[in-house]
């Protein structure tokens, strides 16, 4: 099995009022210093072991159903690789 | 300034339906091979250069606000740390 992972994260520029609800609510429960949150979605996607061009076709899952290209960038990592 | 990222995921055992929608859609966009797909949080929060203590204080930010300890397991990781 591989495990491809893909983080779907709103544009810098793009307003995220969920991580502003949690920044404004840190100091309420006593942590301070943080000067940012954004809260975008993990995919964790696994392949079978005979799946080939990993990479490729998560790009195509990401396109097409994960990620909207107006607000959100996503990333690609392929992050636990088994030898079949 | 220090990133440190916190993963949310649904526990393994409780039912993810929208990675059962996506995993449903990807035969018609022609991507076979993918026998799981789990859709959780990503989480970044940035904390100013003189804040000490990061993983403490994320892991109470993450037991009080970002995660459902009923139906979610979360997972820490200090990312990026610039020495100021």
């Amino acid at each position: 099995m591989a495990r491809v992972v893909v983080d779907v994260m709103l544009k810098p520029e793009i307003l995220d009022p969920q991580g502003e609800a949690v920044l404004g609510a840190l100091p309420r429960i006593g942590v301070n210093g943080v000067s940012s949150v954004r809260i975008g979605r993990r995919v964790e996607l696994d392949f079978d072991d005979d799946a080939t061009d990993l990479e490729r076709q998560t790009r195509i899952i990401a396109d097409k159903l994960l990620a909207n290209p107006v607000i959100e960038d996503f990333h690609i990592s392929v992050a636990a690789e088994d030898a079949a």
